[in-house]
């Protein structure tokens, strides 16, 4: 199950190859996304706090209460260089989990980056930082530190299951995850759509219609499109 | 993972024991919940479609595709005696995927109920056959049948992963999901905390204090809190 | 267009056949919006304020301003013997506009209910006197009459389009509206696909699946379905 | 200031006249606000759990933390007969802060009913019991008990101020605020706004319209409203 | 009527003269709002993509399905130079119905941009080419193409009725249509505007007051404004 | 009380020592709100119209009725050098209230921003004048000048209580409220807060840990906290 073990932190935990993750980053979301066979992705109202924000590595989860974000400082020690946090909440919580300081606390351990389906503070420092968070809302509220959660358990993260090493990725366009053990697997698919993607921009650059790249004339005449002057 | 798998069947689940599901379904679904150890609810948007709506059972999970209702068509033939639907989405969707012919279907089959993350229709009906419905939206918006989804994979539902087998329990409280394998031990916990809290009730009917019942003075104190006349 | 005309009453409104609209009345939402094609739905946040409510007749329209009911007493003037009053508004606004006086008023010129893109209040007497009520909110919240809006012109309520004199049909499923020149074709349509219905139900009811009423197995198995142990 | 105060509990707090706040009891909420000068409304999002719940009292004050409900069992002491409890939370929370058992121990203090920025749960018993909730949301999510509130210091709910000994008062169409020392003002303005709206509800039943009861023609026509056949 | 033809394409549809689309697209949304006589609005919940997109010109509509972009194709044929896309849906949905391969086949075909009460995705590339976008969300699912809609008839995006052929203004203070026969009419009131309100600016610059540019002391005090110490 | 006086404008309010609000300028709205004892903040749907915008300044306060915003008028005369609005709403509404007309009118009165529990327009000139707006809504919707609010009167915008000549405090984390009589005092704290802040940073920055800077690996294990391998 998810989100169903509290007070435990998992301190090893199996993480993808980083050459793979390395040939993911190449890719935007949306890529990835259709590339999976459209899976895995959160709810769309997780957002990047500042428009460039871009994130690519192997998940370190983490299970908060509501208002209470103890377990982000467990979860610090536990983050190995590339690794991204992923943090879920035992329920629905907006305040501001997470700022500058736990910012520069998780970038010294090597973390590129967070999402948390919660809210985060100190805004303007995390952009100047260049450290890349996706949120559910920004807030100024802060949090008591009084209430154990979990560690490195599977998560379910804006409706997005997510366990310990799989891959997040996000962009502008959102965020998804990635099993660790589709990861190559993902990258070329990834890579392929690209390719494939290449090829019929240029046709549509020309003028070239979808209609007639995609032959979607027959089954739209099939099924009784008609056309009137 | 789950929602990962689209256009696949599983026809054979595990069960729990049907003595186990009928001693959970005596409890209500915070009692259920605080028994788990406060984990595996369903976001609180998922609210019966009459208040008097009830259900308990093993889940059929079925992955929908939005505004496609064709899954629940192919699910109705995997209820057995007993089970409970619980249908995912792989996207937010509040169309009408379910109405009064689907529940007439489903209850030939024995099925109890459902639980959607999606709206429903023929609501009055619903009602009228006491057909428990738990949505996240009423929406008179019909569906086609075009695209495939899945059958018995694990789903997230409103935030909660469900594993094909586990048990659902849904009541005017919301709707909590009991992995398999746990369904005994939560039954029997849910007896103790609600012996437990018939005592309590006893105390607080005549008038005793929880600050006293439960000890709360000291550490109140401890943490500081004054009274002011 | 709709919604841009403001200051103005027109008295004169076309009305569909009484009859038609006693042959649509005697069928749901949900198979109204399924015998039109499904179209002429008002968003599901249109909602009853009572379970029970029910409404069915012609539109007379009002373009209501924000916090302000000034435009539904001139609206009252106009309204006929079995007229529904359909209300819309210049923009978001979720104030209490009409409440029991009100509807004691309409109900005295023979309204036969109230569908409005705003809030209303004095539930509990609007039950007690079965005026049946569709709105956005409830709200205590009181109105100004300080600003002219408009009575029968084309109005935009919950995103739908509604033509003075169309009719508006409305139960707990939602809200539907159908064009005066389509409301006999609409009922007619609407009882052929009750009776198929009841067909249906009757195989539903022994048994049979959708997927062999419907004939869906072999466009699944088309697709790729495949089903596994 | 109001929601400032943490750590405090006010042991002695004025209350209005009970024959002044049984005066009020005999009204709704739409005519008490209207009778108040239009202000003192919370937010609309304030629902009763039941339709036919109904409180009215002066305010116990309760300010708590997110996900945190102790300081409900810290106000339980302060409670005495009539009173109502005004619960806020320092940041927005849904969780269930608030059951049947608190209910249970209210009941026994006299307490008259809930107002709460928050979630609840058992619903189902509430009812049953006939104790009037009105709240955010109803969640199954039990709370911790680990920070520091108040009671009876002023608190913001729902948008709305209110201060200790304030009546407040609730039924299907919301919540409304009545500061301690305008109970009887408005308790008087209150009857009189019904005696007033009597003698229109009867000219209203006869088909007389609102436009000539309250003179409107002139001024709409001062405004440039436009009759058009 | 709106949004009720579905399975047609109107491929000759009016356009409006494009001296008067140039002459409106140089003031702002607020400004044509205002001038318009405050009609023809989008819910603000339409928002552009990117702080400084900004479009103007004659509407190619498109009816979508939910999570179905199989339109979007059709209607790509039916644009000419200047146009925009104006996209609703036959319900709610956010899902990502438009991304840069499509924003590339209609810049080739000479359109000006898109206005979706739906989702759109690689927002990141949309603002690189500066193809101005106004949706509901942003959003990495992709869609499918199974349904008919339908091209160049009457629909209600985001509330607003929009008919082939009108000329749509968006800007970062929303979206607003002009009916065809309007547009240059509108554009000479925005033009008075503009210069009425220059002549304010100059005033308020200087710091004259709203209260003596509009005279609004008398009608403040008729109203019984009172100045307090 | 608040938002329960309508028709008057307090012309003589007390304002806190510039200096003070000069200190306080200094610090973010999170570390004042930490300095504050986590009181005082505005709910997070008041945002920023520019990423950039940061305002800090003594409060005028506006109660303003719905779609109305005469009273903005009203209060301009009451602004001095360096205040800062401050306009709540008898109800919720997001009508554009404001635009760059007023806020040059503003700024000519030295006026330093607005918050505004409202809707505002013409966002594009005031980012190009800098002037610092804080709202929950972009909307080129206007409103009318016909019903009395009240200027200097306290008021709660956005669930948060303001009288005149309190200090508030806006950038991109939100927006809080300083009572007049603290802000020397809470400056005072939010510069000893970020001095231990520095500190901390520093050790941060160099890979020491929260659990050990906080010392929290023994409340930790206290309560339970396992690591597994």
């Amino acid at each position: 199950m998810a989100n169903d073990e509290l007070g435990v932190v998992h301190t090893n935990i199996a993480r993808p190859d980083p050459a793979d993750v390395a040939a993911l980053a190449a890719y935007g979301v949306a890529t990835v996304h259709e590339a999976m066979g459209r899976v895995g992705l959160l709810r769309p109202y997780i957002r990047p706090v500042y428009p460039a924000a871009r994130v690519c590595g192997p998940a370190v989860t983490v299970l908060l209460q509501p208002g209470d974000n103890w377990m982000l400082h467990v979860a610090a020690e536990q983050v190995r260089e590339g690794d991204v946090l992923v943090a879920a909440c035992t329920t629905e919580s907006e305040d501001g989990f997470f700022g500058e300081l736990l910012a520069t606390s998780l970038r010294s351990r090597g973390c590129r980056g967070l999402v948390i389906d919660g809210g985060v503070r100190d805004v303007a420092d995390l952009e100047k930082m260049d450290f890349p968070v996706f949120s559910r809302a920004i807030n100024a509220k802060g949090t008591v530190k009084a209430t154990l959660g979990s560690v490195n358990v599977p998560v379910v993260c804006a409706n997005a299951l997510v366990n310990p090493g799989d891959v997040v990725l996000g962009d502008i366009d959102g965020v998804v995850v990635v099993p660790r053990a589709k990861v190559a697997q993902v990258a070329a698919a990834a890579g392929a759509r690209e390719a494939n993607e290449e090829g019929k921009r240029a046709q549509f650059r020309e003028g070239t219609l979808g209609l007639d790249i995609y032959g979607m004339r027959e089954p739209l005449a099939a099924l009784g499109l008609r056309y009137e002057d």
